[in-house]
């Protein structure tokens, strides 16, 4: 068997944690058993040695993509394996090849986004973005509030991290009602509903998690018919991208005191500036895009996936997780 | 049967969702489809009339006592019943009629509290404390955790609400050590060793939670040496009683980076002052004691006991909840 060239393409700020490096491929291949002999080559995005290698590579692991350079010197390219999984940045997609595949990594980061949704319910019903909002003026200001079983959860994404989320809150006794494109029964949520009616069903519930790809139909979602239409004193999260929220509309459901709280992993921009007005909204938690991320178990678990699309390349079966451009996910 | 003569001592500030009023007695009796008949006496602590009501008063319900009367008046009472369950605050017990049985409510808080322990447990492994400081600064400060399963907690406190966090911890996939007075195997723990070997202990956790009574043993648990002796990078939560801990040894070891985080749902005092310095210690996440009391079902469920223990002391039955003095619990 010929050996497989992959170029690893790695971003100048990646956290060693995160990084794809030699002793990491070797222990996927081993965990594989697979007979697949890979010659890689480890460069940066933007080290002007890509324009070299890109033509000899067969497949290319990263998440930070040399797209211009992919587009006029990546032709040869059969498989670009992304480490992450949301593809929006990538958007148009213009610049890949046509008989290369895009694959992501979705499906990964299933258990510890569970365990943030699991969190992120219990905080909202517990009232926790109130009490961070009164910690910081120094205020013992008392709410009980009744345990979450029994209370609905309407989680926008029926794909990995949605599912993930539903779990968490089935776990915790809610019920749940999954929303997406097309509307259909999907394994995990007591309900699905459609997009297109996502207005009328949003007084059901108590509690709202985004967990949707940014894509031209998704992006300002929530905004102000959005959060009006929720229910006075529900709670909003959101997993998926920054840019799916019309922040100043959320800040002023939550200054009006319409959404009892509010906890967004993901910003518009990010990083967001410390001059932003997010970090002092009332009753908003902020964390920095870490909900899905396990650093013992996320470059081996992605790595898996690299492996078993390179062992589909070689044996002409269908690829994993391949990317739709027309979708955007 | 005669009428069971009861005194209900409210509190001047009693929320409307923590009031014991006629029409959540008469639905508890009908709950226990008791033959029991009551003739209640409302009044508050501090009113005048409770120096006449009291020596006519078999048993008398509420939380805050007024124990110099009950001392000189009280004599007649066969049962107190708390709608609480700490009995620090009524120590010393010099005020307590000698034929006069004084109960809580130990248990009606244990879903409310797992939920709670779930929560701070999740929000502990997820630096949820970091989080909300970097908030308080504007700093979109980035660190990824892994997922919380095969992590050990401690929990000190084998009783209703320790057995709860244990409950929440096993859930998440925690390995759990309950500590108490006198080591026995105890249901719910995966291990439980003896309070007088705790400093050896303390480095196996990965989160510590007090859910103890606060006792002349247990003043004070939490001091410099605890800190020490736990983990670089732990977590410590307390839902016990603020005086548990030390409060300047755990800012110490929270400024000093020791601890990754804590989150206290009791404080020293209660109301915590605006001037304290706790609420701007670095990775402390603090609720103003609501951990445990979920407003839907708190007083109907004290009422139970309440009942239950009327028809108890009626038949000659042994009491449920009874609290020993020597103990303080």
């Amino acid at each position: 068997m010929h050996p497989i060239r992959l170029l690893v393409c790695s971003a100048p700020d990646d956290p060693p944690a995160l990084l794809v490096d030699q002793p990491r491929l070797l222990a996927a291949l081993l965990r594989a058993g697979s007979p697949l002999t890979i010659e890689p080559t480890f460069l940066t995005s933007g080290d002007p040695a890509l324009a070299d290698a890109l033509p000899h590579a067969t497949a290319l692991v990263g998440w930070h993509l040399p797209t211009d350079l992919i587009r006029t010197h990546g032709a040869q390219l059969r498989l670009i394996q992304l480490t992450n999984a949301g593809v929006d940045n990538l958007s148009p997609f213009d610049w890949l090849p046509p008989h290369t595949a895009l694959c992501n990594v979705s499906g990964i980061q299933a258990a510890k986004l569970q365990e943030w949704a699991a969190m992120a319910l219990l905080m909202l019903n517990a009232q926790m973005p109130h009490f961070a909002t009164a910690q910081r003026a120094g205020l013992w200001s008392r709410r009980n509030t009744p345990v979450i079983a029994g209370k609905t959860a309407m989680i926008f994404g029926t794909g990995s991290l949605g599912t993930a989320a539903a779990r968490a809150a089935r776990n915790l006794g809610l019920h749940t009602i999954g929303i997406r494109r097309r509307p259909a029964p999907t394994e995990g949520f007591d309900e699905v509903l459609g997009l297109a009616g996502h207005i009328a069903a949003l007084p059901r519930a108590d509690f709202v998690i985004l967990a949707l790809p940014l894509t031209p139909e998704t992006r300002g979602l929530a905004g102000t018919a959005f959060f009006a239409a929720m229910r006075t004193g529900a709670g909003f999260a959101n997993v998926g991208r920054g840019a799916l929220v019309d922040q100043p509309a959320l800040c002023t459901a939550l200054e009006r005191g319409h959404l009892a709280g509010a906890f967004i992993d993901v910003a518009t921009p990010e990083t967001l500036p410390s001059d932003s007005a997010l970090w002092a909204t009332p009753n908003l938690v902020i964390t920095p895009h870490v909900s899905c991320d396990d650093p013992l178990t996320y470059i081996p678990d992605a790595l898996d996936v690299l492996i078993d699309n390179l062992s589909r390349l070689t044996n002409g079966q269908p690829l994993r997780n391949q990317v739709d451009p027309a979708l955007g996910y």
